[in-house]
């Protein structure tokens, strides 16, 4: 925690706008991200699956406190706190639209909901100025599942188990894991709608990503957000 | 996570079968305490707490393989899990005695359950061999509140907040306290009864924090937690 919040500045004032509203949304994600796998680790039905989610929970919180520090003094929680604010509540809709009692598709909300985020936060992160643009790029960076290291590698090698193991799962889950991308892309086109900072930076990285003319940027970004979907159903052997 | 399970052992062989029993029964309890911190993070009244409390449990978690580290090769899920094995379910009766839909509530039976459970736990690492005796109780020493380091800073911080500005609540919180603390030390006991390697060390670590004679070592234990106990209501500046 920061020592005097009164006695000095949370936020790096020279950050531009939209680099603190990307880590503000991000980091808004990743707490959201830490508590659906938490809630899935309490009522895992076994403890090595109950041990898994809840590492991974911790996963997503270390990276919010990275991306915390890139542009705080420190990355206390009143930082984190202030950097979030302007997102709070903005999950509730899809949270609603997306609420499930099945503990796999509550799991599978989180792996596709939290993808869909990651690779969005990471396409505006190409739209950040130096130096903010590869830092962002640092922390937003999730290694591939195979690697076992990101947030959600537990979560996807619990649900290939299960889905591998059980045809009828693996088709309910394919069907949710369609309707929660939908939401998930009804989210990223209202941030746009709603959120000057992120628009903006969502031209910049159209242009500093070679989108061609023929189409708008929010086209092309929901096209490069639902391919990278699929990728993700794919590795989960679940048709996208 | 392990490499591969099954070509190495998961566990040191040379550790004491009690200082895995008390490592396991530690770790599940961190494990537990992840949960609980978390899910009171999910349903936090603002977004300063409920980053708070994430952060507690991320700290909860981060003992927990710290103890899981001391005996293990590697301090993954599946040593995790397997020490945590033999104590599957050991809170199942505390927590259905103890279970309210009380924010409030919640986080004190959180901060008084794990407290007595940190207390027993580093008194039972009195009575294990060296050189585990010293390597349990650096990762099982708590500090004071005051330093906000502990797992539980910061549910403490915001119970002082909630109690302090409000007499109801805080009577009612004084008596679920000693509600918690009963079914917690009740929980001792039985633990004390029907786990043979926790009882080992319960009788060492009286010899060796100089139990006087009279008396058996399960009462001089339950005096001293407590003794630990109200000293630790008194920080929340609720009556024990």
């Amino acid at each position: 925690m920061s020592s005097d919040p009164a006695s000095e500045p949370l936020l790096d004032p020279s950050v531009p706008a939209p680099v603190c509203a990307l880590v503000g949304i991000a980091a808004y994600t990743e707490l959201a991200e830490f508590g659906l796998l938490a809630a899935r680790s309490v009522d895992a039905p076994d403890l090595t699956t109950r041990q898994s989610l809840a590492v991974g929970a911790e996963r997503a919180l270390t990276r919010q406190q990275d991306l915390v520090g890139l542009v705080a003094a420190g990355s206390g929680v009143a930082a984190a706190a202030s950097l979030m604010a302007p997102f709070e509540g903005v999950l509730v809709e899809f949270d609603t639209r997306t609420a499930t009692d099945d503990w796999a598709e509550g799991l599978l909300k989180g792996v596709v909901g939290h993808g869909v985020a990651q690779d969005f936060y990471r396409t505006l992160a190409a739209g950040a100025a130096s130096p903010y643009r590869k830092r962002l790029r640092d922390v937003l960076e999730q290694p591939e599942p195979s690697r076992n290291a990101g947030a959600d590698a537990e979560a996807l090698a619990v649900l290939v188990r299960l889905a591998g193991a059980d045809d009828v799962l693996a088709s309910r889950l394919a069907l949710w894991g369609r309707r929660v991308v939908g939401e998930a892309l009804n989210l990223v086109t209202d941030l746009l709608d709603s959120r000057a900072e992120l628009a903006s930076l969502a031209e910049d990285a159209a242009r500093t990503l070679d989108h061609a003319a023929d189409g708008t940027v929010r086209s092309w970004l929901v096209a490069r957000l639902t391919a990278e979907h699929t990728r993700r159903m794919d590795r989960l052997r679940l048709a996208a």
